[in-house]
């Protein structure tokens, strides 16, 4: 058995990969760590666990919950995880972090769309960025993985098929995304109240939201485009569902360029062929975000729009799962030799 | 294998035996009924399957689909499910009716309250009713089970540990019932309409509820009193979510009789131990329907209301599951002498 | 003009006050209190105003204030109130209480359930307990009006046209009401949040809420009980919606009364006959909460349930408006020989 | 006063006419048609007018009902709207068709998009499209107005400002809009049931919606350029709310301009200056359609992207409001020379 701790397990992914880890056959959860609930039985924070879950948060002890555990799972705000990491490596354990902390190549643009300070650049070339449908082989050999945001991995998942093949202006994407409150997790802050989130849609960060270098630097590695090429327009929206997160992806057709839907669609079932976890939906099908609702799955529709010249693909997945705990469960599979999908192979949840 | 079919398939509890038994390690699905979309792949009906279930929807042809499976299920209007049992008992197959139609010892009650005729009266003394926490013997031999209701599910459930003990008076409950719109299942009417459900509760059917005289007829039976002696307030109310039912039932302390929450819990506490679907709240909390979402898992919640001689309960449950297609799985596992927990031991999706 | 001053205009039912006084053609508002918010623009607390109101958030200077003002709503929490309605009776001012401070006849009983001590029970016989349709001449006269809870305004109103008449038994009501989650009012706790509230019901402070005393209060004096005669249950639910109460009231009758619905909802019909906001519903047809959205109205369904010998009344209002603001309002209008409608007589929004 | 009749007055927008008009201290209801529900009281349809409305609904008897009113609504499904406005300009009524019949001036376009026969192409040119703060003029002297869709009318407030100004390429926007499901009317479809619409959104008719020809139109007209140099992308979004659209607008800003946040924000504030309904908002506050619930206004956020060289703008309305039944009586307001916001004055309902 796989002995997993969860460093924050008492935010809603830290619920979710303790939802889905509780049921993984070869996994043993050991620790659960939460500052705000230290010492008290985890199925009193999260009453679905009745019965269930066997444990009580436990404080933050580092090397010890290290020690404990074979593999970590990092579910805390950024630039919390490098002591983390940094004892994991130490000791020899796999971690793989859900947070943003690992996820750059270059400190410095995390420094600056973070507004903070890197404490360990020389571990950003060991990590890994965990798109396992896009790295699974580094993954497989990786001791750091950065699970990607929920927003980059629908953003990435939807052009990833075209990048870099002189179709499109990879660029200038233009990316009109879809978020439940979730999204925001479990603090309190008032515009995640259900009469301030119910019934409304909202733009929100644009222009600023730290997921946009994150989408860039992903894309113009596959598109082989220079950091200084890339002009990605990223509109986050809060909508009102608990889960989801649907991207609506513009791209421009390069000139010259002729592409029909059904040669487009091609494209993409080929490169997804294969992954369990990717669908690639058939002529006039628009992925529902409920499809993926509580399961790992993702849903990708395509158009070659020929009146405008552009392309558009439209992405869903559950933001929790393939958005967070149920990728971060894949990339672990994947460390240790499982199959990649024992334990998230559930369908989405409808209705 | 346990060769499955499911008759109905495209409404919504249909769907759900889908979902869950997809991934039943003992079942293989054979056939999967439906009038609507006969001919066409199921997945094409509910995308959320999409390359993960390959069947097509067939017609209703009762004697090849009955040949071709160990054990059915009826997730059809009530009324239509005789042909099917007789057909089953034929061949010597088991049968989960998730309708009404077996639901009744006495044809007349059936008929009266749901203005039909039955027309197999003499097969209901055959059928058993599946709730398994108290029938669980009694299923095990049955060639037909008669799947509890939704709302009768939650109620029964909510008092069964103090019926015919002295203490409440069972025959004069109040039940406060609400459900979350899927309970009307997929067919267009007006009132599901999401513009008129969203932002809405109300109570409906007032005082004419069908499932007013299966409450009766199970807690009768197990309180020792005549139907006669039954006169249960039922009050159900369409709530704006998807899932879940919450029951809260009031019960008279008779006179004379002492007794503190405490001792209430822990009767219901000794009643259900052991039960790994049922789980009773420590002091202070009550169910949350969410924390039942997806899953098979029952939360109940007791209280002595000292003030005013009362007894109040509160059960969730998610009504597409515990209160329809999951526990008429865990009937099946029962049938099979499988685990009951097969299949569907998942905790509920929080948040 | 009227002047009027709102202390607390940044919680949920300061901002509906606001709503429906901005458009009051004899109302000018000369003060919105605030402690978070004091000495900012109130359309960037609440941006759906912006460019229709011209005020900024002022301090909580009591004196000033009310010297400013011909009367007063209090939107502050329970305990605030007593400084305030010193000060306006002190200047000759009305003030309209929309907390609990001034609902209770008996200190004693406010000082039990609120857990906390009154400081001016001197007052409390001065205070006329608002609710119009009961006690319109009442207010008129009214120096200090306690506008009643969302809660007990549903379900007084559920029972008044039959208290006293020796048809029902009215110390044993049981009330189960649902209500929205803006009754938590705008301040930070986890149970608020979308991802909580949201897909789930749930019983809450089941034998303890506060509206308890209330609800029987104003019940024993309408029905000629004393207090030690009142044993009411009232359980409140949390609704995953924005807005509305719904209670569902059950009654047993008196041994001996014959009574048919027929002739229940006469006696609805007449009582309630030429108010404005009160509609009692035709045969068969039970109130919706989304009928009252944003309005000042309140739809009673009634039945007799001869089976059981109850009587069963579903009620649903609005609990910001007819449970909150828009009665505070109806009361100031009764308070200055207005039309009692003037300001709130929109229909319900619906969808 | 003004005699209105509403045709096609049982469906959303219908409802949504008679609460707003049945409170405009100048007109009076004289007719209200359905098909589906002639003959029965119109309280009976929505019970949120309980004892508020009393009128029946009437057959559709053309001439009659163009007789007995000065101004005709036109609620009625695309195609059906051609005999009514002949019979009002025969008698000499104005009519405001809340439908695409008259919204384009030319007549292929719309039967080209609208897969029909237009029958009469020659009254197109009578026809004013009436955004009224676009088109103030002409709609005062118009006899037929087209009032817009919901999608264009926030698309097309979006972008005014800066039409025609050498600053955006306005043939190439994409516009990103999502909807609430009252969108899609009361009729009965799968889509728009609770259990489907809920905790859900996805795109829809992409490249296909009939709203795309309108944008081009009212945008190349107000950019000076031809149809043929038009090519927007726009994508609607079903969104699981019951009101409400937002419109997200992506513009490529043209080489060699350069233009500030605050620059661009200080020529919508001036475009707008004295519009009462439309509410340029500060810097990085993004509208929310809650702000808009139930309301004629709109609110628009504005940025410049420099590191994209793109304008992003994001604008609220209600769909049913300023998206059809109050820009309709905006429009009729301008008709008869009143006060533009007479009877739709009122702020959004927040929360």
């Amino acid at each position: 058995m796989i002995r997993a701790a969860i460093v924050g397990a008492t935010g809603y992914t830290g619920a979710e990969l303790v939802r889905l880890l509780s049921r993984h056959p070869e996994v043993k959860l050991v620790g659960l760590t939460s500052q705000q609930y230290a010492g008290q039985p985890y199925e009193n924070v999260f009453h679905h666990f009745a019965d269930q879950v066997d444990l009580h948060c436990s404080p933050q002890h580092i090397e010890e919950i290290v020690a404990d555990a074979d593999v970590l799972f990092l579910a805390v705000p950024h630039g919390l995880s490098v002591p983390w990491v940094v004892e994991s490596l130490r000791q020899g354990k796999k971690v793989i972090d859900l947070g943003a902390d690992f996820r750059f190549r270059r400190a410095d643009v995390y420094e600056k769309w973070y507004s903070t300070h890197h404490d360990a650049p020389e571990l950003l070339a060991e990590a890994v960025y965990g798109l396992p449908e896009l790295k699974r082989e580094a993954v497989a050999k990786a001791r750091v993985v950065a699970n990607p945001g929920c927003y980059p991995t629908a953003s990435v998942l939807s052009v990833a098929p075209i990048l870099g093949k002189g179709i499109i202006n990879e660029g200038r994407l233009i990316i009109d995304a879809k978020s439940g409150v979730s999204g925001a997790g479990r603090k309190l802050n008032t515009p995640s109240l259900y009469a301030e989130a119910n019934e409304n849609i909202n733009a929100y960060n644009v222009g600023k939201h730290r997921h946009i270098p994150e989408i860039e630097q992903e894309i113009a590695e596959r598109a082989g485009l220079q950091a200084d090429q890339m002009a990605i327009s990223f509109t986050p929206h809060l909508t009102p569902m608990t889960r989801g997160i649907l991207a609506t992806v513009y791209a421009d057709i390069q000139a010259g360029v002729k592409i029909t839907t059904d040669e487009l669609r091609q494209m993409y079932q080929e490169f997804y062929a294969g992954e369990f976890f990717v669908h690639v939906m058939k002529e006039g099908v628009w992925p529902h975000t409920k499809w993926s609702y509580g399961s790992n799955h993702a849903f990708i529709g395509v158009t070659v729009e020929e009146r405008t010249g552009r392309i558009i693909v439209s992405t869903a997945i559950d933001n929790l799962v393939k958005g967070a705990s149920g990728q971060a469960i894949q990339n672990m599979n994947i460390l240790f030799g499982l199959p990649e999908k024992t334990a998230i192979e559930a369908p989405g949840m409808f209705p």
